[in-house]
């Protein structure tokens, strides 16, 4: 920890700390006469040299070959692909912009109420081929690139994926921002730029997971925009000496000073001009004099500190629903909150409106608890720096702040230990101390003498170390607290948050169902599907695309055999473009002529991979078991996994290891492996699902009862016409609701039994030949080493045999009978394309855009600002 | 230490290690009859996109706007000048590319030789405004800002210098890179390209020398051209086998692999299109599997690696003549070498030669021994991957390099620990003791018996630990060996490798006095004085700027009364443009109707800033000691110091802390104040000696004969009509013998009496204040605290009362006598401006032109390569 000075400022009187003023969206001054003023230079050559939109091929292809020339210092000649991807990249990039300043102008001239989504992730995937869908160019860009010698197919697998995210949250950060430009709304993104995203997975020879850094900036990255010219300094350790004048402000000093500087990336709506901006921070030293180093003297020891600022933005926490206290960690996500406050703070300023109205100018939200430090952070600048009273601060915080619950898994509810807040923040320890104790004797004037329920609701958590609960902070701080699905925003308010809304009121309390875009996860990743809905609909996409019930008009072309016919022969080339992959990519050869069954998804036990799995060698065993006339008669599969487990998750990282070798046996052995096909796909991303997702017959979605908030892979594979196995968890239900039940397999124990069943578990148990003699069978064979050393796989059966906290036993049997209808369905095509088109059909609540608008309208109380078109 | 593996190769067979290809320069292909081919899609519509140079107003404020717009995603509504300055480095970017790409593709058809300058320091200054001179195109962009609302002074001012260099031997590469490119000669450089270049320098309160990182690349660099298909896998540690079968090969595997990817820098010639490259390597991690990270199942620990490979590239170290023996500057100058010699072998072997004609098409030039692993380097190459004999290789590899020595000073000379490269580089040190073996064997043959000669030639100085004596390896392994002016070059001959001398003989050694380009050295730092040269000459600048010795034209002109006067307010202004910048950067106000006396370089003892200083304190005491009458009579100084110490250099910060307590007494002191002033500029770089050069009336460069091998800074005052005071040392010699005795300011031991003089501090002391009592009295006030606390400055005054090495003691009495000389002359005004004039006309030999057309010539045999004007 080093604290650093200005080299400006060593030898002259101390001087207010001044933000560094960012220059976006300055506006025209305005003469006497009420007339913009040209801000300097002569208009016409200004105007002269302003460039709008390239729409048609000759133009497109001139800014790429400049580009090419300039930008990329290439010429024909040598041009290979990745070039020209990024040729192509850099002149949609252009078009962007044009759409982006026009887009940020707008907003600042008209100044409305704007919400911030803060999330600690963004899973973008690929840029290029949204973009070019979004502008509504793709066609011109194809030609454009064939007249210059290169394919477009070619061209996009050359992009990295920019996958800043774990999996679901960080999707859907991305999706809704996708929704929030498409309906001209004004939302911004903050979250990190970090240098490695999540790490990128191989399976070694023995089937383990390994897992590398993935340097996903290194080729450079055409969909940024560095804003040099917007920074912010953070401050971490020293100390916070309290004023002691009943102020109940701070002096926090000393300690180390590092540098947010913003990275933008524009965010292009669909077929609308609207081009929002999602702002990333990267960390780095402050520009100046280390002084803990001149006291050692020591030159080298500056250029490492200046390095370790920054390695805050580094890397990106691998773990979903998984550890946490590294003090890393805490960092990242306190450098985060306070550049983005001391952002939104800076242009909320710019109106020129007192402090008080923040919150008619602001709402931010906040995706998880991830982002809470926020809250007394924004406490702090209110007190520290705008000298407002603790009562005034208070209410602008809690009418800012809104928070999404993501999960109720116990084990999944951050905390962060006492004594490290207090040394990495030590001014946010005496915050969050004061807020518990005001908000402690608000709940004992209602509750009175019930020490349960404080202990309960209490921000601290009793222990060695205390720890500071960040779940309740963010309730208690935020104006609004939602779950991510019915079922889930059910259980917040009865499991985890229950005190809570006994104390502050049900209406508090709110569900917003996840959704998608239809944009990529239709229209992008399944384009001949798209291009016969429009057809089918009547309709051009861009209508049903942002208005997504319209899919209904599908319903009654599910009774039409020649639409059955065109919509199945789409689900089969999509199955024959993931073979295709497969082939190219790791060089295994995948039959088409079966059903595709597919579970995609990080690795986690709630997850219950482990449960297909085990499905599968059920299955092998009962193949094997048959005469080859009956085998003939069985439904066809070939079963897909991918997913990454985080790399310290042992337990998930030993379901891989089975997955694979199970696979290496079955794929191998000639009785069967006409029948049954298990493939891991390595490295999941946003760019597989794509590839994955349109080519599913059938995807489960397996959770234990309960424990899913909503997942919305699920809503993925519904909306290309993949039917869905699976509990009754979290989205599942939803989709259910709207589809209709026949056209749902669901299986397994309900909720409210869980609890139960667990409790049995541990006083009660019955051993597992008894309960599950099938299951007990399977797991007999792992071990006796059908495939590999059983030895490896104890500690994951164990978790199956000892306590079973994920009710594998309970469900296994229910499991393998829901397989079976699904095997029955299936061989009865004509039906099971009609329930593929319903589902569908029935697909419309699952956009995005509906998600968004009930933030917009419900939570943040913001509207459309829509922009003119450039010319 | 890391072993890497590649996802595409885990569980496949091992591969033979491929280059990363670039592709830059292919040539088109040609169809049967010859005529070439258009390599892909259709060559109009490239054709209609492919830009030319802007060299009107009107495409250079397009250009301009376009990258605001784009580029910058700004609009004219938020341009500071920063932005400004990045949209006219851009455009002007875009235009040396144009040239660039034209230059490269010149030199692939027409396949000349070529030669590679490489140095670990380039020290390029700023670029914008030299690059639009170069081009010829400053006017036009001046008025096109102009038009935009901006003034060109205000945009040169924000670009950030590049720093990759300590000094004089990274200016040299600069200027020689300028040279060739103008002189049309196929020269590429290869560097680093550090993250940090030198440190920034700041004076505490204290007078202290403060360093901090200098983040150059913060603000993005418009001058670099990443070069992302161009990357060379580079490995570390490991172990090497030998094959033992006779050819004296070995398998060297495992340790760590990092990548250099290239960085190029456009050198633009000027008055022609010829545009030569700096290819400057950043390491980065291999993408890939960290083994040792799996090992300890640490996905933290994997990142942490990746970064260290980061880490190789980045920080210049600050030292120039001191300390070394630092492993990660051994890993810089292996992984900078390495790299470079890949890039050289892969662009030869595009010529379809065999391996033994490579000295026809490449000669490499090492600037000093920091490059001389690329001769162990290369062997390894040729016999481990070519498979060629030893003979042969060593054969190819002493007709290839070509090694400039840069110091004669002992502790300067390079030595690596052996345990150090054995550790680092297994294979190179057997390669080194092999060669080391054949050569002692060879002047055992010619010397037999001598086995004093043997140890002092031998590779490898013994000790606790043995070393390895780089500059012997380098003379060896090298076609020919240079000095860098006539003193210096006799002194390489006959002190340090007078050895090799008698045994190669005298022929392979050589003198090349330095050079300085008088493109940025006199146009660009100089431009009043440039206009009236070319006006008094009547000739253009194009001409006399390269063929420098037309300026000796300018010699009747000094008996021009309307000339010299002229001549003499051009000096002024450059005074006032010095006093302004001063007054503006520190507030601090300079009289401008005084002499200036410059003495500008690093910090180090054998350069005698202590001389100086004491001397001015001599002069003080003086001045103090005179009745008002007769200091009116005296030349009124205003003496500046700028230069940085290595951090670790004890004794050189202690003169930069005198030098700053000097300047705070004396420029208070109202009696002598307005006869003498003193400053300390601090952060010395190449765009304050810009400022500081043009303004000098004298400059200083008084090393201890013998010591300073040429001095660069000396010719750029002389060029700008500074006169100068020196020793008998360096280039200071040939600069006397250009312009005549009488028009420098000589004092000093000569270089043949040091040694004696030196034996007699030793073994004869004669007290100080016997042998110098002026310098005595010096001491004793500075001891007594004068200039405060004076116990601070014993061990620095130390240096002089004690061994004395560098000669104060002897010099200073006739120190004095030169400065009153310098004073006499001074009021003799007009006499003075003819010095000035006569100085200027006559340094025609020291254009950098000069210089790098006799290594051209006489080293590299090459020849210039014109390109044809791009439309
Ligand atoms: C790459 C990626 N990871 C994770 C998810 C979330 O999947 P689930 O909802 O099944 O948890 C998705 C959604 O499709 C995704 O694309
Ligand atoms: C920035 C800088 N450093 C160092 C030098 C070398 O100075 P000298 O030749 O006095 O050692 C120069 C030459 O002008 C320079 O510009």
């Amino acid at each position: 920890m080093t604290s650093t000075i200005d080299p400006a400022t060593i030898g002259k009187a101390n001087r207010a700390r001044r933000h560094v003023r960012t220059l976006t969206g300055y506006l025209p001054e305005t003469d006497a006469s009420g007339k913009e003023q040209w801000p300097k230079g002569d208009e016409k050559v200004w105007r002269a040299g302003t460039r709008g939109l390239d729409t048609d091929v000759p133009s497109i292809t001139k800014t790429f070959v400049n580009h090419v020339q300039t930008s990329l210092a290439r010429q024909a000649y040598n041009l290979d692909n990745l070039g020209a991807y990024q040729a192509a990249a850099l002149s949609v990039r252009d078009n962007l912009l044009v759409n982006w300043n026009e887009t940020q102008m707008n907003y600042t001239r008209k100044a409305p109420k704007r919400a911030y989504y803060l999330s600690l992730e963004f899973l973008m995937g690929r840029t290029l081929d949204n973009a070019m869908l979004n502008l509504g160019l793709k066609d011109k860009y194809v030609e454009g690139v064939k007249k210059l010698g290169f394919s477009i197919e070619d061209i996009l697998e050359q992009e990295r994926d920019a996958a800043l995210g774990n999996g679901g949250l960080g999707r859907l950060a991305a999706c809704y921002l996708d929704s929030s430009a498409s309906q001209e709304l004004p939302v911004w993104g903050y979250g990190l730029r970090y240098k490695y995203g999540i790490f990128q997975q191989l399976i070694s020879p023995e089937g383990n997971q390994l897992e590398a850094p993935d340097p996903w900036l290194d080729n450079q990255n055409p969909w940024e925009l560095p804003r040099l010219d917007v920074s912010y300094e953070v401050r971490f350790y020293g100390s916070a000496d309290r004023l002691n004048d009943g102020s109940g402000r701070s002096n926090w000093h000393g300690g180390q000073e590092v540098l947010a500087v913003a990275y933008d990336v524009m965010i292009p709506g669909y077929n609308t001009p609207t081009t929002n901006n999602l702002r990333l921070w990267e960390s780095k030293p402050k520009r100046g004099f280390d002084l803990n180093s001149f006291n050692a003297g020591d030159y080298e020891h500056a250029v490492e500190s200046s390095n370790s600022a920054a390695a805050i933005t580094s890397v990106l926490y691998p773990n979903d629903h998984t550890s946490f206290g590294k003090e890393l960690r805490l960092k990242q996500q306190y450098f985060w909150t306070a550049a983005s406050l001391q952002d939104i703070i800076r242009r909320f300023k710019n109106l020129g409106k007192p402090i008080t109205e923040f919150p008619d100018y602001a709402a931010i939200q906040l995706n998880d608890t991830h982002p809470t430090l926020a809250i007394p952070e924004l406490m702090r600048v209110l007190i520290d720096d705008e000298d407002l009273d603790w009562g005034t601060a208070w209410q602008i915080v809690t009418n800012t702040f809104f928070y999404t619950n993501h999960t109720v898994l116990p084990e999944a509810l951050e905390k962060w230990p006492v004594p490290l807040i207090e040394h990495v923040l030590p001014r946010h320890m005496q915050i969050i101390y004061d807020i518990n104790l005001f908000f402690l004797q608000a709940v004992e004037k209602k509750f009175p003498d019930d020490r349960d329920r404080l202990s309960r609701m209490s921000l601290i958590e009793e222990g060695q170390p205390k720890q500071v609960r960040m779940a309740h902070l963010a309730c208690i701080g935020s104006r609004k607290v939602n779950g991510v699905a019915e079922l889930h925003s059910d259980l917040v308010q009865t499991t985890i948050l229950k005190d809570f809304v006994e104390f502050e009121g049900v209406s508090k309390f709110g569900n917003v169902t996840n959704g998608i875009t239809p944009r990529r996860w239709l229209d992008q990743c399944n384009p001949e599907l798209s291009a016969l809905i429009s057809k089918t609909l009547k309709l051009d996409k861009n209508v049903w695309l942002k208005d997504l019930t319209k899919l209904e008009g599908l319903l009654p072309f599910a009774e039409d055999k020649k639409f059955r016919t065109e919509w199945a022969a789409i689900k089969q080339r999509n199955k024959e473009r993931l073979a295709h992959h497969v082939q190219t990519t790791l060089g295994l050869t995948v039959r088409t002529d079966a059903m595709y069954d597919v579970q995609i998804k990080r690795l986690h036990e709630y997850k219950r991979q482990t449960l297909n799995i085990l499905g599968v060698i059920h299955r092998y065993l009962t193949l094997k078991a048959m005469t080859t006339a009956e085998r003939a008669k069985t439904n066809r599969r070939v079963v897909f996994f991918a997913g990454k487990a985080a790399p310290a998750y042992y337990i998930a990282k030993l379901t891989i290891r089975l997955i694979v070798n199970v696979a290496r046996v079955i794929n191998a052995d000639p009785d069967t492996k006409d029948f049954l096909q298990l493939y891991f796909l390595p490295d999941y991303s946003v760019s597989l699902a794509e590839v994955l997702i349109p080519a599913s017959d059938i995807s489960q979605h397996i959770s234990t009862a309960g424990t899913e908030a909503s997942g919305t892979s699920n809503m993925k594979f519904c909306l290309n016409g993949g039917l869905l196995l699976g509990t009754v968890d979290g989205a599942n239900i939803e989709i259910a609701e709207e589809v209709g039940e026949s056209n749902v397999f669901f299986f397994g124990h309900l909720t409210p039994a869980v609890e139960d069943l667990r409790h049995q578990h541990l006083y009660h148990p019955v051993p597992i030949e008894e309960k599950c003699p099938a299951l007990a069978n399977v797991l007999n064979e792992v071990s006796k080493g059908l495939f590999g050393d059983g030895g490896v796989y104890e500690p994951l059966l164990n978790t199956v045999r000892h306590g079973d906290y994920y009710l594998l036993t309970d469900d296994f049997d229910s499991y393998i009978a829901a397989l079976a209808m699904v095997d029955e369905a299936y061989l009865d095509t004509e039906e099971w394309i009609k329930k593929s088109i319903r589902t569908t059909a029935k697909m419309g609540k699952f956009s995005s855009d509906r998600a968004i608008l009930e933030y917009a309208e419900s939570y943040w109380n913001i509207e459309a600002i829509p922009v003119a078109a450039a010319k």
